[in-house]
């Protein structure tokens, strides 16, 4: 099989087969199909796209490119939850703890942030103590004695796919569906989960800009995972302004233990509900939608929720007392507030250019190595529609240093304020299965 | 500027300025630019096209990528001629005597063969003694003592074409109008060009299968040579079944000696004739086609046409003898006749095929080291519309081996014998300046 007959049937609009795509992914990985070849494939693939039958291939090329993580140790049914990222997007924190209180095995393999959009594993490295270098041995052991449990992501985990993300980013081919799609899907599956809810953000601040885009990304990772026997359910949710209030590290961990008291913000907790919703009906332990959301909600009304986010965080080796105190996370030097200029209404928050103003004080990474500010971010007081009054805060910017000129340029540049009224934009704009 | 940048741009069908163009040949060419933005980068241009500026542009920077030959040494136009590559495509050798002997300078860098197609030094070394390996200051002055010489390609010529086509090869970029029409006019510039002449094959044994890929190419050619300021015309010629007769070095040499001669076939003289005449107004020697044409069977009538063959041959150490006693080129061992098995009409002849039955001989080279026979190849006596009778001989086999089954099988494939009558396939299809 010669790689350039492949690269041409693709680039004129042929189908790949199994065996083709097979040859690709693992000729790629080991290293006997060179990155000039796969990106000049990627290219065609950009142009092209693929069958729905090729991209349930790629993914699971990808897939056995390197180690897959076996739960069958684990009982029940693993449901996955994956966010397309976005700005102050807490869910994950939240959910965690909140499907496992009503019975859904959570075993997490989670990343750090890069850019303007937060990593689930960082934001847990607020709670001091807390920490993700665990073996598969006690992972499993954590996930069946306590029904959660998060661990960083494996190196071994489908390399394929790391080599072609990172050759995708330097040759202008990352925005392909197909690509996006198989990437998530093969890192969820290689993850162990027998089903995947998805959050598909779109807006502003999530990667896919319009409705249109996230809509196809959707329908594309879930008719993947269908076609792989794994069951997808995908939930296209709004990132035109940041989810919840807070968008930091530890002032989102602060957030999530209000959202799993039932005090959070009202949109960051609707979206945990639908997405739990969607975990525990996967999972098989609701019969509707309906039954899951009153599980779950019961769950938050009876501390049932708040208290195994204490038994998750303490068997990581995280500080449980946070949950009660949470002074004892860390805390940011100053406080500056952001007082609006005007009165009126809020009609826009540009999420992504928020999410750089957390960068800015050091919340989030420029670099992958980059050290990070657990303490520091931004609190928003206002969300899109909210009447402010002139010189009533818009936000808090929490910061270690007092010179935040930048910071405080960015949030005037990011929120817009308008005379009239302003209708909020919906929180949950789709959902496909 | 970074190259992910430009890739997307064209990818999203922009438009890149000169200096981009620029940015990127001279990084591809010091290897700052690694081969997978390059290959990524030929497919969307693949894809996406470019403008005639760019085109342009394009050209030029490949042409500054290396050296350049000057020819200012040799007084008057210098007009090249390119041949888009076919099977037994004798012009070259025609040509150069043949426009030299009324007066238009040939000062001829030429190539190898590769595949099915022949090289003009390859069958000029069928010749006795007859060499290229000249230095420029040798080349230049054998160009003004006899008005032609022809010297080997030099390695530092366009560096940057060589390395992207080398690279187009295995990524299934080749098919790219502007990649090939700017790859072609960047040799003929960078080796000294003020015209060009281009004869753009087009049939079954072309690299451009159609008419209209092939008009596209031309078009694109004499766009890119008026836009930087060399004066260019393409004949548009038929390559559905070989040029002349011949098929082989020696015999090819063979044949321009009769068409120098006016004893040449037919469609080889013509194009020979339209080519030289474009050839001669572009130089400024004839003041319109029909009188350069009158000069040129004039040339050939009066004997000056072989005579300066000779002078050409001699001066680069070939035994000129040979064109008096063709027995002196290298002859093939076995002369073998393919007989048509039935009466009719040639209806086709797969001029691709044929070339390939050549190689079979070792006419030609399978891979770029390959050693070639120049004695072997396969004379053809009927061409398309031909009358011919069962058991008349189509064609001869010159072989040095005596088991030519597979050649004389190629043969058969390749020659379609009609029961009613053909109409021969016009010889020039099109022109374009």
């Amino acid at each position: 099989m010669r790689t350039v007959d492949l690269i041409t049937k693709k680039r004129d609009g042929g189908e790949l087969e199994k065996d083709e795509i097979n040859h690709l992914i693992s000729g790629y990985t080991d290293g006997s199909i060179p990155d000039y070849q796969m990106s000049a494939m990627a290219m065609a693939i950009f142009f092209r796209g693929m069958t729905p039958t090729e991209r349930a291939d790629l993914t699971m090329a990808m897939v056995h490119s390197g180690e897959t993580i076996d739960l069958s140790g684990v009982s029940g049914v693993k449901v996955d939850k994956h966010s397309t990222g976005g700005v102050g997007d807490t869910t994950t924190l939240v959910l965690a703890p909140l499907v496992a209180s009503i019975g859904v095995p959570v075993a997490k393999m989670s990343g750090r942030g890069l850019g303007h959009t937060g990593g689930t594993i960082d934001k847990l490295e607020a709670v001091p103590g807390f920490h993700v270098e665990i073996d598969n041995a006690e992972f499993l052991e954590l996930v069946n004695r306590n029904g959660v449990a998060v661990i960083g992501q494996s190196n071994n985990l489908t390399p394929a796919d790391k080599k072609l993300y990172g050759l995708r980013d330097v040759t202008g081919t990352v925005n392909s569906i197909p690509l996006i799609a198989s990437s998530i899907m093969s890192k969820k599956i290689a993850s162990g989960a027998d089903a995947i809810v998805l959050d598909v953000k779109t807006g502003d601040g999530a990667f896919m800009k319009t409705l249109s885009e996230a809509e196809d990304l959707a329908a594309c990772m879930v008719d993947i995972g269908n076609r792989v026997g794994r069951q997808t359910v995908a939930v296209l949710s709004d990132m035109s302004q940041p989810l919840g209030n807070a968008i930091g590290n530890a002032l989102e961990v602060k957030e999530a233990i209000d959202t799993l008291r039932g005090v959070g913000p009202k949109d960051l907790t609707e979206l945990c509900l639908i997405l739990g919703s969607h975990m525990a009906v996967l999972a098989g332990i609701a019969a509707s939608k309906e039954e899951a959301r009153q599980m779950l909600q019961q769950s938050i009304a009876s501390g049932q929720a708040i208290e195994k986010f204490k038994t998750f965080l303490a068997a990581q080796g995280g500080d449980a007392t946070v949950v009660d105190h949470p002074e004892h996370l860390p805390t940011a030097k100053y406080q500056i507030e952001v007082p609006s200029k005007e009165s009126g209404y809020v009609a826009s928050i540009a999420a992504e250019n928020v999410g750089l103003a957390a960068m800015l004080l050091g919340a989030g990474r420029a670099t992958k190595t980059s050290e990070i500010d657990l303490a520091v971010g931004i609190v928003l007081h206002k969300k899109i529609g909210d009447a402010v009054q002139s010189g009533e805060s818009l936000a808090t910017i929490h910061a270690n240093k007092e010179a935040v000129e930048d910071v405080l340029a960015k949030m005037y540049e990011s929120i817009q304020i308008s005379a009239i009224r302003v209708t909020p934009p919906p929180l949950v704009v789709g959902e496909i299965n």
